[in-house]
């Protein structure tokens, strides 16, 4: 079995370890989004796709989600002491590494995905870790200063890490997104899939981002794959993170079912909503989506592969 | 009193620590030599200035005389997972730090002393630190490869660290050199210096290059300032390191005479040689540089501000 994945970071990548124990020999290619990529100190940082390596390669620190177990700051503490930041950035010893040998292949010339594949060599994650795009492209987010009053644009992951999106989010822009082309890969695994899964991830800064490069989102709805999807909403609330904040900003409610229909019938076949928005199912299926409440907290491997399970037995229902 | 200091690494930053011993306040600019300078990992470094900063500002390894005093290699390993080398560059994690830094500056589009100047901000050295050169230098030596006899020509580090020069320099080349242009304050310094003084730094490649820099060594010659130098062999061999390999390469005998020799009366003005070396005095006088037999081993901070002293001794007595 044939299997796409459109994710983003932590919870992608944690979604991704259930679906590697349900289904053990699918063939999984999980197209990553690099909006949040970021350079820091001159190198080149892809949070996303480095949480998608290190949680399914073994390194990742489980209790924070993102960057590496038993890591250090020896590095950052030395940067810190020439005055040079941002200091915001949680960037470990063990993590520089990755992007010291990522930035060098990129100065040598390669392109993100031949880089992704070469450090996936190490870390043998299990799936095809593409990137989105080779592109640039960085999402930027339009905030109102709280202390001046003015109106600044700045990077998502300062708006996330910095900010921890205390503000409002008065607009999410994948800068460069349009004038991106799909990496290597990405259309023809898609056009080859048998199922294409979206995680629980962030609608619109992560999975959003991805389906703005143009050609996945038009790729994506022309497949002969079901799409299913997974509500990253539960209750009312994101199960994690601040998506209510960059939903807002979109326009669209903090529900299980509002996401539901911001991706739309002509991207989604079936969408997984938690039992405690079983009231949602109704909604979603009047909008012409085929729709289960099942649990939807990833609380451990078994729970996360069921939510796997439930997502490819819906793919196979609303075929 | 303004002093200028052609040095290189380990011998130049300990006779500089001697120096500032000696005289604190005198005005001292250090000449660096910036032919060891490689790219590693896709970042700038720079051995000998990092050697004199962290000498002279408190964070060198004494023990080793070169690198970062608790050292980590964090970094270093994970590359090495990456499969990613050279391994036998020792590069720990506080240093990365440096040069993260310094190729953040370098790729902003700052030179190569105005980056040194920002690093120097941190470490205080207590002397004006100028690189030779903004341009890019690096030392390659000629060797025949002992396995395949085949003629190879290499970077001066692979010859050092990773040869240990174990087999014989066939040339030494100053790459770049002819098209460098003395970094700004260099020429400058020298023409304005009350004293200019050559500490023990291998002649050849460290020193040697220092004046390779077209202007440089026509500067030091005209200065008005009295040269005088400190021989770096000491009872026919090098004090540290492996010098002998490098004079051999461009037909110097090691010996302290044969050093001030090579130097030229038309560069140096006066000479020390050890104690050990005295019977060289009368063959360096005969060539006409005034020449002291004095101790020259750089045993501990007094021993190093006693050579110091010795030095501007000489340059007073060969005004």
């Amino acid at each position: 079995m044939r299997i796409v994945v459109l994710a983003g970071g932590i919870g992608g990548a944690r979604f991704l370890r259930g679906l590697k124990s349900a289904v053990p020999d699918a063939d999984i290619t999980v197209i990553g989004n690099t909006g949040d990529d970021i350079h820091l100190f001159g190198l080149k940082v892809c949070p996303d796709l480095d949480t998608v390596m290190y949680t399914l390669g073994g390194g990742i620190n489980e209790d924070q989600g993102w960057g590496r177990v038993d890591e250090s700051f020896t590095v950052k503490e030395e940067l810190a002491a020439y005055g040079v930041g941002p200091t915001w950035f949680g960037l470990g010893d063990r993590d520089f590494a990755t992007h010291i040998v990522r930035t060098q292949m990129l100065g040598a010339g390669y392109p993100l995905s031949a880089v992704t594949e070469a450090l996936c060599d190490r870390w043998q994650p299990g799936v095809r870790l593409l990137p989105m795009t080779d592109d640039r492209v960085e999402t930027h987010v339009a905030i109102t200063d709280a202390g001046t009053g003015e109106r600044r644009v700045i990077h998502f992951q300062e708006y996330w890490v910095r900010l921890r999106a205390s503000v409002d989010a008065e607009a999410v822009v994948p800068v460069g997104a349009e004038q991106a082309k799909p990496a290597p890969g990405v259309l023809e695994a898609i056009a080859a899939a048998d199922v294409i899964l979206l995680p629980p991830s962030n609608p619109v800064v992560s999975v959003g981002t991805i389906l703005a490069v143009p050609g996945i989102r038009e790729a994506v709805a022309a497949a002969q794959a079901p799409v299913v999807g997974l509500s990253p909403i539960v209750g009312g609330a994101p199960v994690r993170g601040m998506a209510d904040k960059v939903l807002a900003a979109v326009g669209v409610e903090s529900t299980a079912s509002a996401v539901a229909l911001h991706y739309g019938t002509g991207l989604l076949d079936g969408w997984l909503v938690d039992t405690a928005d079983a009231d949602a199912v109704a909604a979603v299926e009047a909008a012409g989506i085929t729709c289960r409440a099942v649990p939807l907290m990833m609380t451990d491997l078994a729970a996360t592969a069921d939510m796997a399970r439930a997502a490819l037995d819906l793919a196979e229902a609303s075929r």
